[in-house]
């Protein structure tokens, strides 16, 4: 059984996709049709909306569920007479929101996902050049500004979770790939030793990690699972004799494996 | 006065901060301190973060906000009972939706940012490899496996938002710098043509790119207020004598330029 889901919005919608999916999630057995509508902020786009959904419950004969984190109360209320089974993040939690805080909302549209704040927004964009100008150990100069080195194997994951953690949170993360040549004397590399407090390692299940680098250099001797299971043993040595704070990425994502960096480090959210 | 903000789930709270902060955005007036605590899944750690609420409510003088997206209703239990004001996403809309879906939710702990079905996830880590690959024009052999391919100005904004569209959408962009050199003839690069039904401008006001290019190099002709109106007049004629469609980056994030793309495009999010 298919069911169509709307996320609509007056901003981006990224907000009403994020809450709807996270409760979507609960009912794996049921197959999902998504359409985001983002920038309903007038009468004449809120209609449409609603014809929109009323023509997919004649196509489906059943209503959608409809996410919406529509902020002025007036498009809410057109969206609202949707034949749709309404999900009204803002119309559920806004009133009680005002009680408890004693202040009426602003009712601005659009506003979680854009620049907002412009000098922290600007740090965001400085974060995620910082990450690609100090890039799998390209240029070591820098690592006096970085807030955080990941280090580990090759193919590991950092590149994409330093990337993820400048977007997501202004982190200005630099890594550093460590290679055979790093592993002689089982200590950190010399070039991290004066910055072994914003060090933070990587590490893979090598059977993982030698599928990831077959797709690379396929039958390579960097991929094959010997070379892998040599080098992960290595730098998890290396890690747990210098006490650096590392994560088993396997099983993770990007989002998962930045936020569970950014508890372990203490390092805060850009503001 | 200041109100201090707790986001707590049993996954990576990215969903409770994203529905919290767009509320929260509405009270513009108000000063909040944010607190983000993932992971939270088990009765221990429950009892720690009603610990900490309760500490910061004395502290306070005031009760925190508290945003859940807990979804085990035995954790979300020991929550409720700090002394906190309670916005429940899943105490809220979970047992509605299992009435409308006529299923009952699977209680599956932090699904949301999980890597979910693998095969989109590495589509997804894929097509930030893909976006690094084929950033600033460095490779166009590539172009015939771009999802998208974005053109515009050096510092336009065409690298963040091709990471954005990777690491969000899954959507393989490559992005290509337009010069002088392209500009002598007002018509399309040469090496663009093939692919101008996957091509997507960027523009800026002059001012502003202006600002950016002066951190890059300062007081050079490329960042000259001169050289940037040049370049962008020349560049906006250009996606108007090639249709080509485009959009004004200046006010914009990188996540509203990324989903105003999308809706243009009529590309999809990978599932």
């Amino acid at each position: 059984m298919k069911r169509t889901v709307f996320f609509i919005s007056d901003g981006t919608g990224l907000t009403a996709e994020a809450m709807g999916n996270s409760l979507l999630a609960q009912f794996e057995k049921i197959e999902f049709e998504r359409v985001t509508v983002p920038y309903i902020d007038n009468h004449e786009t809120a209609e449409a909306v609603v014809e929109r959904i009323n023509e997919s419950a004649r196509a489906d004969g059943q209503r959608p569920l409809v996410f919406d984190t529509i902020v002025k109360s007036d498009i809410r209320e057109i969206v609202s007479k949707a034949n749709g089974f309404m999900v009204d993040i803002f119309g559920t939690f806004l009133n009680p929101l005002e009680q408890e805080l004693q202040a009426s909302s602003s009712y601005t549209v659009g506003k979680s996902h854009s620049i907002g704040n412009e000098s922290t927004y600007e740090k965001r964009i400085h974060a995620v050049n910082f990450a690609l100008d100090n890039d799998d150990g390209a240029r070591t100069r820098h690592y006096d500004e970085a807030d955080l080195i990941l280090v580990g194997a090759s193919r590991s994951g950092k590149t994409p979770t330093c990337l993820y953690l400048a977007l997501q949170y202004g982190v200005k993360a630099a890594n550093y790939p460590i290679t055979e040549d790093d592993l002689d004397d089982q200590q950190l590399p010399e070039v991290l030793r004066p910055h072994r407090e914003k060090i933070f390692g990587l590490t893979i299940e090598p059977e993982r990690l030698s599928v990831i680098r077959n797709e690379r250099r396929p039958n390579s001797r960097y991929s094959s699972m010997k070379q892998c299971m040599h080098e992960v043993e290595e730098i998890e040595t290396m890690y747990r004799r210098e006490r650096i704070p590392y994560l088993n990425t396997t099983a993770y994502s990007v989002e998962e494996i930045s936020t569970r960096i950014m508890v372990t480090t203490g390092l805060k959210r850009l503001r």
